[in-house]
């Protein structure tokens, strides 16, 4: 078997979403979906046609077969999941907002079989083998002590293996407190090569001031020696109606085009945008990588659920001749 | 048992929305909810502590039995229904429309158990002892002589009670006509201490006759002795983007800071203002009153249903620290 | 039986709808409906009271019983349309989109039972005699030989019948090519009194060059001796926000006022239009029209699904009184 | 436009039905459809291709239009509907049992419009002339006064105009007494050409006592003057698991056989039986009327909804080679 | 506030189910109602009029909230349940069977909030104050030591305030062992007044060996001192055809008929009964007890949902004249 | 990569499902799922841990996306799927029945990407190379010549690679006459190992006349030098309500024990059958072959859709321990 082209590491959790925008006190019904930051970036990125496996740990009873099953779906390879006897699925609740009121989600993600992973589970000299980039969010070493140390572990072994190493740190106020962040965020910072995170990231996370935001990415490339920094923007003017773009600063400032979102689905964006980046980066340089990246995290927008379930042929033709007339 | 913060008196109706836009004549399927305005602000206030009672008629069925199980879910008193034998439960069907089409309400609501309420069937004093405030809308007395009269009654009950009698004409042109509202209004007036009251309406409904809002509201004031116009605003650039604010007119002006809305559902909005203002009064003063009602008024219109499904920490949340961003 | 009042060509599909704007690939849910440009306008006309007859050719099966219940529903006639015993019925699906996506449709009509036409199966004279419009799209000729030649023969007998000619392009690029389209629009041309057409239509299908609207469409007149170019216009901010007008040069230049619209579902806006539009002049002039269709057009974007379901009050009613605000 | 085949005359309602056996306290969904006994017969009769017109009275609002749609979808002549602008439509809540729970329709439908019918607003000589059948049921008569006179004036124009008068009892004990009922009946039985009547409505409402069925229904047919008695036979064994016949007693006895049935719809077997056994007596003789009235009656059972919606094909098919095999 | 008919102390839990016997791994649709063995008890008894208080712990968010609501809903008292501010709410996840395959339980309820409980947070002996029933399960002693203390701290309140108590074992066997069970229910027992135990579960936890049902039971009542022990009896020809019946034996043995019951929902059968039971002993004696289980118990099973959503009426209807047939 | 334990080869369609039992012309909504013989026995392999390839041809549109991933969901290696830019995929309608109305398929996949298959597309000795299975049924080489050409040259392909051929007759009368059937499935006969076929298909099918059912299957055994006939049976007292079995006539006779269905889903029990029967051969013998099979194919009548969505432990439990009481 060839080596992976991605490998994230991640927990997925079922998703339970009331219909139409109604609260959890009122409804009888909840739409069942899956989603990870991880697992959503590795869904993008195998439709792309990426080789990409995806580490977790899981029960073996329905609700993990339900999320392993989703990620086979889109074509992620999920042989390395651990399969645990004893623990429980994560789950997560989202109530969805309009303008005043945001989004909100619920976790229930406690004790998962994930948060319970013991490091040595997993192999990570044989998954990374070949591996060009290893991907992970600042959710995984938030989950519990073992998830720390296995994000530590991967890290390791995919800078021993030659792989570009990915973080954004996608802080959660919900799992950890900015203190305990930004700790585990320090100390991986110099292992990184590319690193997703605002302006305000990095000066509250990193403890980069500078007046303008590529001020501040380049500080941070410097000091950590990354690659790149990649720097997505929002400006909400509801809950519904956005605009989006992005910046990213490698070896020189690439810039993507503003794009106006009617947004049908607020989460997995920054997941399909990181899918859209490697998967340009990874066929072609860093013009690409933004262009996909901003593409695909702008489209995700218009999408149900976690997963990025995108075309390339869409992606590019949203690059190439953005419309929004009916196609028929 | 102690005495009743608040008592609300009037109808609630089962309320059938076909879903998605879809017009009643290509439905195969209607969303049942409850709602009424007085009731409506009966959950709002019963949700935020208070101990309140809402006053009806109902028919001794299952309808009757699901309107009163919806209202005693969220904590409202039920104990002084009456119910009845013979008569039906008033229907309303909604249509939900997007601009240009409004929104648009059939009624089906004539000869309903509540409509054929005997005055006699209710012992105002009993329920109000010891009551706060008594809150009812011009739609109760809209329905029939029976509760025309049984509304006179309760407010000369709730006046030697010594509660604060709160009113709003809400007035439904598919109900009576301008000329039979206004009789009822002016004669209601005098017994008020808080009118919820727009401009126009007093313009039209009262006769006051002012260039502007505030002024208005303060010949009011003076006219009827009250202790407070409560002026809510709504400017509609279509059915689903609005922008709310209120201005309440009491011992000074209090303005409220204008919200954009993204409409869920545009009914009950008012409702849910009444009761955010209700309680921040009993709880508070009327800059808490009025804070607390633009809060939940705003956040109101992201809530499908009549219901004000809120809870005390979110309005707080939406009045200190408005966001909408994920909470996650 | 006395005549009809209009008399319309073309194929109707199944309509395969996953809610809530979720791609073909993630649903396990279609809306079933149906539609198609004539038969949306038959339908749009025959709710407005007058004599409609839908010709096509549909499959003796339980879809293309659906399909002609649903033509019937709404009071259109059929006893034209031909049954075969042995074909299928044509099905689209449809993905809504949403900003920066646009909604797409995926065709699956090739060789349905109306594409199978074959001329000689319909009496035109005797299915057009006393008719006073015979209304068809671009769409049909598209479909197969058989229909073309249909249409063709269609358009001859209005003209012998001493029926209004009129007809939409409606280009649908993966139905044919433009080369194709353009080839069949200018042999119709000559033969029709109602064309609609937008200003970039008329350059690339018809060959006018015109710096502005108006001025080509005059030149269309001429050319074609038009009794008028309809010119419906729109400007799309989002998929769901967009400001829709229209232009009719006839014996001179009628414009009706631009609407926003919140839009619900794009397709058949078009239909709704010309059902409008072809009302108004039957039972007015050219203004009474230009309102019918404009007011008809925009109210239609309310609306889920294909079909105008629409009243003539309400149509009404957005011409002389329009609101947003709740009618209860 | 020539005479119709059959002629009914009766109320239709809006159904609205909590789904799977949901109970009205608990659901947050209703189903909608139509139904109506004279209604679901003529939908059957209108199928197979009789010439049939329904005769009632609607609301001009979107509730009278749904349900002029539904018959009109399945090719109903609806020309001599009467239109109020004041009154209300019926509507009925079903609650579906299972055993030992019994099935339980709630009843709105006091002061609708067809309730409110003035007999002179319905020329009955104009509708019936050169009809073979008219056809009514108990409902109608029960519904008020106005549709009592309307009823006794319909079947003596029907016999006037040489139609076959069919009647069906169909008592409902939610509607009037038994002793009510019972004198309409007999008042209208020696009018009648067709009685649907089992053995023990025979000895309720008529009087007639017998030891067997067929021997009750010689007694009927000769003290009537009686064309046939029809008598449906159902055995349960729970709400979803029955068996049911039939036993025509005309100028001989003919006997269906009988049919295991998985119930999936209780509501309108009978009027299925009628619209079958109708449709068979108008194109063949007693035997195929039974046959017919036999097999449609028991698939009626299978379809959800009220009314008959099944082919000719099938009902052959159920006569001449009757299997339960998926047909693929 | 006058003391409480009855009292029950459990958990609930938010079920969630996909519907139409999906599997959890090909759902993206669950059902979410509210669940637990005492609560639905607590319902059944509220409904029918007693006054009832349902004691547990949850956590203060949305699904505790949901939780609340749904035993108020039906007029159950909440005001004993402790709020957590960091625990979770249990959930399960129902696959609905279908013979041979039986239907199956999912529970995630580890470290819910009522496992959590501390018993100190409980004032039983003001809680059960001139209580006249106290009702449990065997499931809240198996959630946790915290449990099983208070259920123990409970009984011994249950039995110095002179209540009844009440004890259905209620094995499940993913909660703990036979064998922990076991020793739990025999410490219990002498306690009891009521317990709901079959031949086999008297045999299996007791170890009572006698040849018949009612022999067992005899040797119950004389070893523990129980006033009754309550027999239910299921004959399963497939999951959703089953005959039920119950036998009681206090002073004498009583028997209730045996019913065919259409399974529409298998959960919270026996927690009806018991409601139907408690109630009738309560108003009456056990006579009527047992006809109000029997019936209370059968008819549940129409029901979906684990809560009897039935009203005095059915029950009698069904003792006193049980019937099928449609009710209309 | 190593060989695959299974190759199975034909089409896979989208299946369209009114829901609870609605016909085609009532419904306004399809449930949308993915079935197609030969996919249903690999899904179910493959979900038993059996390394398993589908062959088949879709178009590279939304809808061939949606069935490969429903195949991939559940672990079948789809990596020699042939895509098609042109064609379409293939869809068919289900009506669900109830006796006495059977369920009943409208196909519509004439000119499907899979009918339309050439046989040099596929490259079976590669495919085939160290399998020890190859699956087919009778449906794919009734779907085009190509179809027909490609299931000859596979099942050569199969023999030279030393797998075992499995063949299931499947006959559908839609799709071809018995004649054209009888004429392949006998030219393919003398070249398998497994054939599955009743009693009656090896008389009407293959000639074989022999008073009792194991009598045929041993002729056709030595006549064709088959290992297995297989013969599953079914009696249908209800499209619900049925009794299945299996007899298996190889090296002796096997005879699985009668199962008592409440039959959820008939589609796919064939099928289930195979793959439980299969896995059992690949990793045991035929009295274990006989036993899974038996055990899956009851089983699959309880879950919706074609796939049969068992696991392992189910299927034994259902073989060692059967029970229909909830498992919790």
């Amino acid at each position: 078997m060839p080596p992976y082209d991605v490998v994230t590491f991640g927990e997925a959790l079922l998703r339970l979403t009331p219909p139409n925008f109604q609260r959890i006190e009122q409804t009888t019904l909840f739409h069942g979906s899956i989603g990870g930051a991880e697992l959503n970036t590795a869904v993008g990125l195998a439709r792309l046609g990426m080789r990409v496996t995806w580490v977790s740990r899981l029960p073996r009873n329905p609700l993990g077969r339900l999320i392993v099953n989703g990620a086979r779906e889109h074509g992620v390879d999920v042989s390395h999941v651990v399969w645990s006897d004893t623990d429980r699925a994560g789950v997560y609740f989202l109530e969805e907002g309009a303008a005043p009121r945001p989004s909100s989600v619920l976790y229930d993600r406690a004790d998962s079989a994930c948060a319970r992973l013991r490091p040595l589970e997993l192999d990570w000299d044989a998954i990374l083998a070949g591996a060009r980039v290893f991907q992970v969010t600042g959710i995984t070493p938030a989950l519990s002590d073992g998830c720390r140390r296995a994000t530590f572990e991967a890290i390791e072994a995919a800078k021993a293996a030659g792989a570009l190493v990915s973080f954004d740190p996608n802080f959660r106020s919900k799992l950890w407190s900015t203190a305990e962040a930004k700790q585990v965020y320090l100390a991986i910072a110099p292992q990184l090569d590319i690193l997703f995170c605002s302006h305000e990231g990095l000066r509250d996370f990193y403890g980069i001031a500078a007046d303008d935001a590529i001020g501040a990415a380049e500080q941070a490339r410097e000091r950590f020696g990354l690659q790149a920094v990649v720097m997505t923007t929002r400006e909400a003017r509801g809950v519904h109606d956005n605009t989006v773009g992005s910046i990213v600063v490698a070896d020189r400032v690439y810039r993507d085009r503003e794009r106006e979102v009617e947004v049908v689905e607020r989460l997995g964006a920054g997941d399909a945008y990181a899918a859209g980046l490697l998967f340009g980066l990874l066929t072609g340089d860093w013009e690409k990588a933004v262009a996909y990246g901003g593409a695909a995290g702008a489209l995700k927008h218009s999408i149900p659920g976690d997963f990025p379930l995108l075309t390339e042929e869409e992606i590019r033709q949203e690059i190439e001749a953005p419309s929004i007339r009916v196609s028929r």
